[in-house]
């Protein structure tokens, strides 16, 4: 029996559109309110930040959205993206369970962040944008980010982390490579920067931090707007295109996922596999089970409250109703960079509250026990950050073992861990801990959530 | 008109068999021979060190060796890879020229080289081998082995020249998640480590060092073998999956190269890549240029001499006769760490001699400029060694623009940059400078050459 089996989607099947679970789902979410006026916004309020396409798509309530086809093109350099079964996995836990795999590693920034830096890359451009400014945390999405805007003709500003502006210089590096300009945030530049360099010259920055600071440099000049990685609706939504591939590689596999998994820090990996699977249980498909994993060191989903918050530290953002930790919260450090925000997707927290979706947490020490598993059976190296959907899968297949059951696993292997390889040098030298957060921390930044009826 | 042209091949379509070029050249390669007896090896002398099945293929004059299921069945886990044209490159570059190149960065661990690892675990294994000993220089080899020694449950023990084992870290981290025991050479495990340790404490290791422990490790043990990563016969052998594949793909875009081009440390991917088209000119296909391009700082094909030399430093290895700068000679530290070898692979040296390739060396600082405007071009960042064929690829271009001809370039872009950022983190930082070898050097090891008639 063949050990390797992948389903790989011919390129005339890259999907035409993407899909929108707003469309289906029972009870609509909360609007997003005007920090000042306590009002839901319009678009006219969000146009000094974004492209009004990427506005629409936000509010949107239609099903499907076509992918333009200059979006298109660009994925094409990397998608359909395979989706594997890990039967050699499977073989080394024993399990009954069939565990299958999304892999979007193969992009060319190594994680699925492109789907919607390409588009946002696109929608900019096409409106007469000349600069975007956003942040990032472990690098990810500025790399993504930076290589959009290299293809699209963009000049790309990115406030990155200090703690990992320092830590990381490799990713800054794929930013360089790809023509943008990274700052460490906070920085001089801006009056949020400046601000925290006051009280905390030593300030290791936050994603809360750098956000501030990326949207106040966009609303100063007209030729510049923001775009930000995760979180929204409309980042959630080009993300669709990884379940829209992988409805139809598992029905290559003649199979349908019984456990759908991925992991969270924004959401955007996550819903983006999930979303089209649960879009079809709203109209009436089979039922599933459907698992969101995050770090216990940032427990949005599992300890955070569901509130309006600002999405940054400076609240300069419009208040979103999301699971949160607070705007003022600053997760500890764990290797898991992309999965340090205090907030949860909107949508995600409300798919949550609807029952449609369940949430767990994990330590980084047995989440790195499992990415390790992982490579060793089947030989890709995860990101720190997918590892946590790896730990979830394998807990899943051995709960199937337990049972004597054959469930149908499917988990989204978000990103390939090449650029994460200290994280893994720090666990083979038992220098991973399992970091808590400041539980006094919490209470005081869930205290202070902003006044707005719920 | 789409920008993103890609021809991928079905699963169906991955190579049964390996192109040996041995089979149709006009003149056979020169004997390996015995360092003691001056008189070629037989399989016997090399027992000690490979797996038999690897030995005959080291000598096959059969013009097509079956690609076993098992060795296939992992192949699938990345390929067949993607074959691109540039069609934004040459946009870029204002050329006539169509460029194709061939990406092998997709594999687990961003190279061509497991393409003969897993080969070379598969044989090991079958015929009973517990553990594999080998050197490696930046890591990409020796990845590749722990990565195909833990699929067929090998012991993987890796001699990491010590200099890139302080200096790369992450990549060791790749070996040891991977399961294998990564050392740094030279080291106190060995007589010829030692021996160099008592010389220059301070050693800095080198391949031709690195591989003397390895051999000497391998014929200590019954139950282990010795794993070379380039330069025989039979790695070439393995990594023509590669022109195989481009073959295929070439026609699918209804094109054939006028120029090839690959970067050679050993020769591997160079080999892999254009054998298979060489192969098809000699039994009367169409002709073309081949270019091999090398590192200035370690010019073997366009520096050194084609004579029998040791592929080791401590001269334990049999004698082949390549090109080489003298096996005592030890390259200067620069970025492309898997071109630093002494030698070259012995087909690729006949090959150069009978005519069939042509050579050509470019300093650092060029190559890294080369590959940043791939990047910015194309979205994907190459390996410093890989930056080496996208310069004389933009090269060729230019010169076709030059001479207002449409020619048809391919290339092989043999691995991702993604463990390399720090070289373009010195490069961006303008740290990068044109590493001169030492002349003296050169000589003094050219004229230690062993004495045999050539």
């Amino acid at each position: 029996m063949d050990e390797t089996v992948k389903y790989t989607l011919d390129e005339s099947r890259l999907p035409e559109a993407w899909y929108n679970v707003a469309a289906d789902l029972p009870e609509p979410p909360a609007p997003v309110l005007h920090p000042g006026t306590g009002q839901p916004v319009g678009p006219d309020d969000l146009a000094p930040l974004f492209p009004m396409e990427v506005i629409l798509q936000e509010v949107s309530t239609d099903e499907r959205i076509p992918i333009p086809e200059e979006v298109r093109d660009v994925y094409r350099l990397w998608r359909p993206t395979p989706l594997y079964r890990a039967r050699r996995l499977e073989k080394a836990l024993d399990t009954p369970a069939r565990i299958f795999y999304k892999y979007e590693g193969v992009s060319p920034t190594g994680s699925h962040k492109p789907n919607t830096a390409v588009a946002q890359g696109f929608y900019n451009a096409r409106e007469g944008v000349k600069r975007i400014t956003t942040e990032t945390g472990a690098g990810q999405w500025g790399s993504s980010l930076a290589f959009a805007g290299q293809l699209f003709g963009l000049e790309i500003d990115v406030y990155m982390v200090r703690i990992s502006y320092q830590q990381k210089p490799y990713r800054r590096a794929l930013m360089e490579t790809f023509g943008a300009r990274c700052v460490a945030s906070p920085s001089e530049e801006t009056a949020s920067g400046r601000a925290i360099l006051a009280e905390h010259p030593d300030s290791n920055g936050s994603l809360g931090i750098a956000i501030s600071e990326a949207v106040e440099m966009a609303v100063q000049r007209d030729d510049t707007k923001y775009s930000l990685g995760s979180v929204l609706n409309h980042v959630l939504l080009h993300q669709t295109v990884i379940g829209e591939e992988a409805i139809a590689q598992m029905d290559l596999a003649d199979a349908y996922p019984d456990v759908l998994i991925g992991c969270t820090g924004g959401g955007s990996n996550f819903a983006g596999l999930v979303f089209p699977f649960i879009g079809q249980k709203l109209r009436g498909g089979a039922d599933m089970r459907v698992i969101a994993v995050e770090p216990a060191a940032c427990p949005t989903l599992t300890r955070g409250e569901l509130a309006y918050d600002f999405g940054d530290t400076g609240h300069l953002t419009p208040l979103v109703k999301m699971h949160t930790l607070g705007s003022t919260f600053v997760p500890p450090g764990f290797h898991a960079g992309g999965l340090r925000y205090h907030g949860m997707a909107p949508l995600v927290s409300h798919l949550h509250k609807l029952g449609l979706i369940e949430a767990r947490a994990y330590h980084q020490t047995q989440v790195f026990e499992a990415g390790v598993r992982f490579a060793r059976a089947e030989g890709i190296v995860p990101a720190p950050e997918a590892n946590h959907a790896v730990k979830a899968a394998i807990d899943e297949a051995l709960r199937c073992r337990e049972e004597g059951v054959s469930e149908t696993i499917l988990f989204n292997l978000s990103g390939h861990g090449h650029f994460d390889m200290a994280a893994y040098t720090d666990h083979f030298a038992g220098k991973l801990e399992d970091i808590e957060y400041d539980e006094a921390e919490l209470a005081t930044a869930l205290a202070a959530l902003p006044p707005v009826a719920v």
